[in-house]
């Protein structure tokens, strides 16, 4: 049933593929020689479901993408009080590699610039290197749902090359916001940027941020709520650098990018996305990756000021009339998430009915990708030998001459009757 | 039922008018002559309920708050090409009252400070000034769902000391940002921010752009949900001045405020809430607003980024097991939203059933707004000569030694075996 | 004798003429209806001998060029105490028409940009705008030596179009810069951009600001020393817009250029220079005015600590060893300044000898500028039926194989034997 | 007869004695140990006439006070053109230790901050840092004229504390504006600083700059004068960091300052200073040392403008009227060093005459500083058993009531009557 969600990202990404603009990241030959023309993207909807299309099992570097991550773990480890003493939440106005230091406090502006990360690997406590990598690693991994490993070529080269965040670790440390050696937090810090992960990987990552902290696949709860809802914050407007009210204008997910290629964006209650495409724009952002989330949001409605009007809507009722025959009731706006939740419930209770009914005829506002949905359900119900309908008197998701208009019926009592027609049929050996 | 709302909020608006920080707006003489001991709010839930506190009737200049509107009248009427050509989308980091015009482009950086404000006067189409207010009038009041009037002294005052106002109106002139004669223009924008509120109207208005532009009052659709979408990403990211990061950590509320002491607050798909205390702080934030903003949304989670959390939740099901039982099954997160819309779907209901049953038992977190709100719910039955019992076998609810604890049932069935027991007692004439 | 160095400067004027780069002014249309062809240069003595080359006596409008003078006048009028108060003298990095006001004093940075030049403007004590501009014009006119006026069309179309200075003019009415009717000030402003000068007016301001405040033409004092030093110093550092630095180092004379194709350069204790080309680069500079400054003083030795050298320089000692021979003894470098006032002093003594004797056999450096300046004395002696030689054993003048060989002598003996020979000859009727 | 210069030295130095604001510098515990109370002077005449007052045979770190002289190495050794394309020389107006680069080329924006002064050192062409810095010692001490050492406990301190320019050096690094090994010029650029200095070396080094480039001690020419109007332009825009303008207009020497309580000033053609007193105020500068920067320049008119005026001045004629009696023309304005110079002339002359005549009848301008030293020569002659007449008949030197009335005269011919009658007296026994 969810073939159409799969289908349309197949769609979009196929469209994108024909996107070669933007320049592989030079800066180590590690990440001037990845293959240009890879493209993935995955979707985890907040209950784990996981959509994929293109190359969502390719690894690559997660750099600037491990940013929020290493400020949550922060946070959960040395409280907020500790974090902001050091770290300050204003967006900088700046490239992600400019020191960008409040003049008043010296602190980092924001956590998702180098100087705000590097300072947050330092504010993970540890009593060593290795242990302080470790424990990234393993809450990167938590977020993840599987053991993620480092690229050491990858990270003997960023070592080697890293006069910028040299020079950024060391002015911390000038300014009192380091209080260990420079070098030993850049070397966690380049160990960090190194850790390999694959567009599903982000995407579960994602969810898990969505999910407020609880990853969807494992189950595990691998930070609280709070940890979550700062860290997101923080990603809406410094996260996207220089253009943070153009994105949350366009796009509206709280996102990071990464020099690898990557995009993560998470859709708080609903869904994470990742991508990857390593060609990137004069900014470091992986071009076909801006593409698909702009499209994405734009035409599934993943807008956070948008999905949250799904908030009092769906499924509010569900009930059997008869035998045979169960009845969603769905209530409010129907937007892409809710839609995509609402036909993924129909399908796991399938077992249970052999018709269907989704009364739409409460519903507020329905959104273009939710029509999509919903009306495709019967199709699918039926290619399992069983029946579709939609009650939509006023003709919310079945439009004037659509090819679903013998599954649209005005009221409860007549697609009931209908069921019970379709069953009786059935039974008598059709 | 709902006098638990009202309750908690005198209760927090009591204990912030002890606070007397802050001073009057004095740059005109009409705001330095307020009573400065003020002190009003209002909530609006997204279907229009209201719970108001202190002076809420009480009217005050707009001043400010009247950004986003017109804003969002410029975007229905120009179209977002007309007026993204002249004003930008990103945080300035500079007081209101700075000309902060984008270097390369000059255009001003965002709608929400004067410059700003001023372009989007302009960018109303109209054959001359008067025609130019009344449609902004009339915007504004279709928000609120009442006719909104201008204070003349205010009017007069403004007009008469508005260099900076000037200043800024001829240095959009000189860059090509405004076609219209630089004073006719800043007449309009004094009018406009003399129109006079109350912090219900603030709330009804905030509401209107909860609710995707449907006014819930009048049920009058004002706008349509791109236009209102934008707006509040602009105030998401430049609403709140210097401090975007801060305010969207600690309260992740789009919110506007002005210096004739109000402060509008937008939940999106949930809540519009409207403060008023003139005093101000060095920044010209009302300071009581402020502190009533924080607190609510911390102690209710008001947060959008938390609040998307609903969106899977509240009532998945209702129905009735047997004769005068009713179960409301709760699902996802309860948190404040959800958990007062629960109580009220109850309370409208309640004629139709003798025992009502919440059943949370597939709810996943409950935060404290919500478990006061819930189990505070049979004593309102109660008093109604109804009973209300919770199946609530985690204790997500009713905590151990609660003080409910005689109204909770581990499962659905013991709570209507109870229900049948109770309703037939009643019968028996108990 | 003079003639050197008039020829010099027509041949440079001539070099540059070839130069059609820049763009005539265009913000109005009265500047964008001047010649572009039009150059002119006049160099002027700080004992007011003039040497003029080109369009030297065409009228133009002062502009920018202004700045300065209203700048001194209010020192003179209401004290440094009173100016410092409202305008600062610190570079502002930016451009002339940048609001520029200091954050944290609200007074525009120095008052060569269009918000410090407006103020002092307003520090003109008068009682109404006719007499404070009928002090600026008297003020102007007297560093000039000859009353300028105004040129109407300009003045018309500055008042109408001026949406800028507006703009900063209410800014600066807003901050409590300006206690006058900010209509008011523009007005004096706009009549005081528009007063007529030559390239002639302008070297002989820039002479008298040389002779710290004595106008070298009419004798009389214009302003006092104390004045003048502060003027010339806020050009220094203030006086080329964003490029400082650079000017200081290159040109190294205090200098401010106009919109209407002027620049004023003054060499203290030297030379004023005036030029004019209403070309004008992206910054608003006159690119021929520009390039004639650098030529000057890289050719001529003009820099500010360059020709601080002179100072214990040039004439230490002018005797008559015996009848009809004058020796005068040259101490220290001999730069162009010295290099041209020695000339000058030979020639204006030249009645009262037969054989003029140069002693630079005690001169330090000699720059290249000033050994064409002297080798080229003896001619212009011969000219006039005398003798010029030059006592130069080290060659400091007189360079190998040069074509002055035969007037080289290397001891002061040895000249006046040759002199007394000379003189012996052409009384025995040669 | 130069003993009115040394007791108003003396007399300055004791009353700034009594200021004692300022912290030392406490970056290192070398600094914070030296004696709070050292203050010492010495002020250098451009022909190497040594004023000492106080402590100027101390011994401190040059600091800062060595970049313009690194910058004049770079100048020197790799051309202005490779200089200017790694260094840039506009002011920026920020503190010393910032980063400074410039957003556009990636240049510091000066060699006066540390940035720029970083860059300089690595601009000296050398195999081996051993010999770069061999270089740069022989180049100061040429300037100094004695070999100057390092502090050997400072430099270790230096480099052991020095994150913030190991910082700033890694961003170069990163920029490509340095080539070398970040480390190594930072090992240069540490023991550079420490380098040990006293305020007569100082002075000798200002004295060299004065002399465009000559040490007038060793009569060594060290760098050429293109050289030094760079190096002085550079002072003069970026020497005093942040107030660059406000310097210039109220001292008007370019000057340099270092954290070690030391400054150097240079009145180009005339002057050399240096000063010490270690207690800094908040900018580093020394608190007492630009106090008598101030009040030197202000009471001894050494602004470089004001200076100029010199350029036409002082004797321009001596002769011997009759035996015994000299005549010495002044003519020009007579400032301080002016008139210095006059009366160490007269001075050096003594032993050829028995009665010196001071003309100053063609003088223009003569100032405080001036009349004091003037008026004060017939004393110093007296005392030499000799008599110093004064022409003065419009009162320039000797003012009414003056003590020095008996030796003014109106015309040089009764002043020689008069010297005739007093050789006459003293053959006569007298």
């Amino acid at each position: 049933m969810s073939r159409q969600v799969q289908r349309y990202l197949d769609q979009i990404r196929a469209e994108f593929s024909g996107v070669d603009a933007g320049e592989l990241a030079d800066y180590i030959p590690e990440l001037a020689r990845v293959d240009p023309d890879r493209f993935g993207v995955t979707l985890s909807s907040s209950d784990g479901y996981i959509y994929e299309s293109g190359d969502s099992a390719v690894e690559f570097t997660i750099q600037s993408i491990s940013k929020p991550f290493t400020y949550a773990l922060a946070l959960d480890r040395s409280g907020p009080e500790a974090v902001d003493a050091k770290i300050g939440v204003e967006p900088s106005g700046e490239a992600f590699n400019e020191i960008s230091v409040d003049r008043a406090t010296k602190r980092p502006k924001n956590p998702m610039i180098n100087a705000g990360a590097i300072a947050a690997v330092s504010l993970v406590p540890a009593s060593s290197p290795d242990e302080r990598f470790a424990l990234i690693q393993d809450y990167y991994s938590a977020f993840a749902g599987r053991r993620l490993d480092i690229d050491a070529d990858v990270y003997a080269s960023e070592k080697a090359t890293g006069d910028r965040n040299r020079a950024i670790a060391y002015m911390l440390a000038s300014f009192g916001v380091l209080d260990d050696d420079p070098d030993d937090v850049l070397d966690v810090y380049f160990r960090q940027c190194s850790l390999k992960v694959t567009t599903t990987d982000l995407a579960r990552m994602a969810a898990t941020l969505a999910r407020n902290g609880v990853n969807p696949l494992t189950g595990r709860r691998v930070t609280d709520a709070a940890v979550v809802r700062r860290t997101l914050s923080v990603m809406v407007t410094c996260g996207m650098y220089d253009a943070a009210g153009d994105w949350v204008s366009a796009v509206g997910m709280p996102a990071k990018s990464g020099v690898g290629g990557g995009i993560l964006a998470v859709l708080p209650g609903q869904l994470g996305i990742g991508t990857y495409s390593p060609l990137l724009d004069a900014k470091g952002n992986s071009v076909r990756s801006v593409l698909l989330c702009r499209r994405l949001s734009e035409e599934l409605g993943l807008h956070f000021l948008t999905v949250a009007r799904d908030a009092r809507a769906t499924l509010r009722a569900i009930y059997q009339p008869c035998d045979g025959v169960r009845v969603y009731e769905a209530h409010g706006d129907l937007l892409f998430c809710g839609a995509e939740q609402v036909v993924r419930t129909v399908d796991r209770g399938c077992e249970d009915f052999v018709v269907g009914i989704l009364d739409v005829s409460r519903a507020d506002d329905v959104d273009e990708a939710a029509k999509v949905l919903l009306s495709g359900m019967s199709t699918a119900l039926h290619d399992q030998g069983k029946a579709g309908f939609i009650v939509d008197p006023d003709r919310r998701v079945i439009g004037d001459g659509s090819e679903f208009e013998q599954v649209r019926y005005r009221t409860v009592e007549d697609a009931v009757d209908a069921a019970t027609a379709f069953i009786r049929g059935q039974r008598s050996g059709r």
